[in-house]
């Protein structure tokens, strides 16, 4: 008996696919990809069947750092309000970048951050790589997630409490309350962050050098989910999203991988053999959150659309089981901040329920995160 | 009743005043600055005398980070053997730093660092300025305090389990046991390091730059206690001295000043408020610890020599109470890397058993020490 059998039908989330190269079946409510399940329970089965227990699984997802996952957008029975309230605030004009991270924090990715880093989460992201909380305990919080502004910006804050952010189309986008306004210190979180100032790295060039001199806090409002209307956003899961998903799945065990160019088979291979591992290991339903980066990429770099494509190639080859494998977008921008960033995408996996994830790239080096589920950091099968 | 009556003599370390410029007085056993205890207790006695309680407060220093402090010098019975081993070990030689930083780790000023830093350590360091430990706590440890040796040195050690440490005159020092070479990334240590590559630092240009391009970490066994014959050893205590002495004293809290330049009356305003703080939130017996930094400094800062004897002075003038005053020399090198820096300072004198470390200097900006004992940094009476 495969896991389709026991996994209800899940409508978590509209399936628009406006993407004519992704031809998603109405089928299927959820994710496009998984339609691939009939597909693949019709074929050879391999791992999957006779695994049995499925039906009996609990799930016993890791918890998100800090406790409950945050949700940062306003009600919709309180937007209106909300938003006449915005529109006579000061305003703060947001770059395609900033309004990815006004996304990744309203979901809850950098749990339990609640908007743009004040100065002492700055620093303490900067000099520790995480966060103390106030029961004392520490959570990962290795980039950090800042708002520049310029003098222009900052003078027409003044003394206000509060910000409006309006996204790069002109449109409102959220509240930013109780700010804190403090300086930028660009070399310093340069270096602290890629452990170099060299030229070429594309986070700095293309978001950072050309940024304002300030920095601005506070806790975000959004007025409503943020949506790119690419084609894409059915793909867009929040980390609450993805825990229900995994929950109706009764997964045991949830291992993410971080990719932003398309899959090989290397990384199948590596997939496969993570899934084989934890089975070895006595979990009964490990499940892999495939999970491309969705945010800024560097130009070179594959584009999300052409890689979504090719991953549901993938799940429609067979190459990974359709069964045990979602794929969902990780909104996250991508700052190519090697050991530093591997933790970022670590602890926004452990937000969505992942104990493992794996990443592939140049030798990152070993992390330890300050976390008592300590997150497994693979590359290309080597465990660091 | 002043403390003094409480107070037994104590003779843990043997004095011997080789320094012209400093004269000490014999009838004081452990730390020449006491001397004045008896000139101060004659003179007004200030906020001292009429505390009262001072004979039944019980001392309850703050443990050192990571439990019991080590101590890393070889026991003197087994010091023969352990010399006749390292005599048939691969050689390492020190720089003159580099033995001041065997001098900080023996005596447990990094606890619980038992060694030069391995891979791990460095990264944790780096990373997270801290080290998690096997109970999973945290303890800050935010300079790396590693040992660079060269291509020949690497080649010469080969697969050598262990190496012996031989100091800037030839003498043998110490064995580092069960050694891992790692490389050296110099870039990316100073960027993390200090937030900065801009040429001009003095620790980078004076003892990175020309260092090696390995790190050698592992395990030290110290030959016998570091001395450096300058007629300061006396005041050289170890964390374990001073606990002693502030047991003795029967301080119910202790702070530190960190300090590398001569004492002026802003210092000592605030040292003597930082005094009638703690005496205001319950204190019966704050002691303060008057720590000197006595490693390696920038060649413009004021020879040690120079500021013990200003040290002095300002006791014997009676500008800090020499009954609730210890004067005693830390013997880390300066790194003059800030905020990082700070913490390195707030954590070594934790391991002293100090609830409270003051800092003067530039901003630093805040940080907030991953330990359960949050250090508390004072910067000219602004409190981070």
């Amino acid at each position: 008996m495969a896991v389709m059998s026991v996994r209800p039908h899940l409508q978590i989330t509209q399936i628009v696919s406006q993407n004519p190269r992704i031809h998603t079946k109405a089928t299927f409510h959820y994710n496009p990809l998984t339609r691939f399940v009939s597909l693949r329970s019709s074929m050879s089965g391999g791992g999957v069947k006779g695994r049995g227990g499925c039906s009996v699984i609990r799930s016993s997802l890791i918890d998100p750092d800090g406790g409950a996952l945050v949700d940062l957008v306003v009600p919709e029975r309180e937007r209106a309000a909300r938003r006449a309230e915005a529109e006579g605030m000061p305003k703060v004009r947001l770059g395609k970048i900033d309004l990815e991270w006004v996304h990744v924090v309203s979901e809850g990715w950098a749990n339990p951050l609640r908007g743009f880093m004040r100065e002492d989460q700055y620093l303490q992201s900067l000099h520790f790589n995480s966060f103390r909380l106030d029961d004392g305990s520490f959570v990962n919080m290795s980039l950090p997630i800042v708002l520049a502004i310029d003098d222009e910006a900052k003078e027409a804050i003044g003394t206000s409490p509060d910000a409006a952010l309006v996204g790069p189309d002109g449109d409102l986008v959220a509240i930013l309350r109780s700010v804190e306004i403090y300086k930028h210190n660009k070399e310093e979180r340069i270096a602290r962050t890629w452990g170099t100032t060299a030229p070429g790295l594309p986070y700095v060039e293309e978001v950072i050098a050309p940024a304002g001199n300030w920095l601005i806090g506070g806790d975000l409002e959004v007025l409503e989910p943020i949506k790119y209307n690419d084609g894409l956003d059915h793909y867009r899961l929040s980390p609450r999203q993805l825990r229900k998903e995994f929950d109706k799945r009764q997964a045991d065990a949830v291992f993410a991988f971080q990719l932003r160019n398309p899959v090989h088979n290397g990384h199948a291979l590596l997939m496969n053999d993570t899934r084989r591992r934890l089975l070895e290991l006595g979990y009964k339903n490990p499940i892999l959150l495939l999970h491309p980066l969705g945010g800024f990429v560097k130009a070179d770099d594959v584009p999300l659309d052409v890689r979504m494509e090719q991953h549901s190639k993938v799940l429609e080859d067979g190459v990974l089981d359709p069964e045990t494998t979602i794929v969902a977008i990780f909104p996250s921008p991508m700052h190519y901040a090697g050991p530093t960033e591997v933790q970022w995408h670590a602890k926004a996996r452990i937000n969505a329920g992942a104990i493992s994830t794996l990443l592939v790239g140049i030798l990152l080096g070993w992390v330890i995160l300050p976390r008592r589920g300590t997150c497994i950091i693979l590359i290309m099968g080597k465990r660091f």
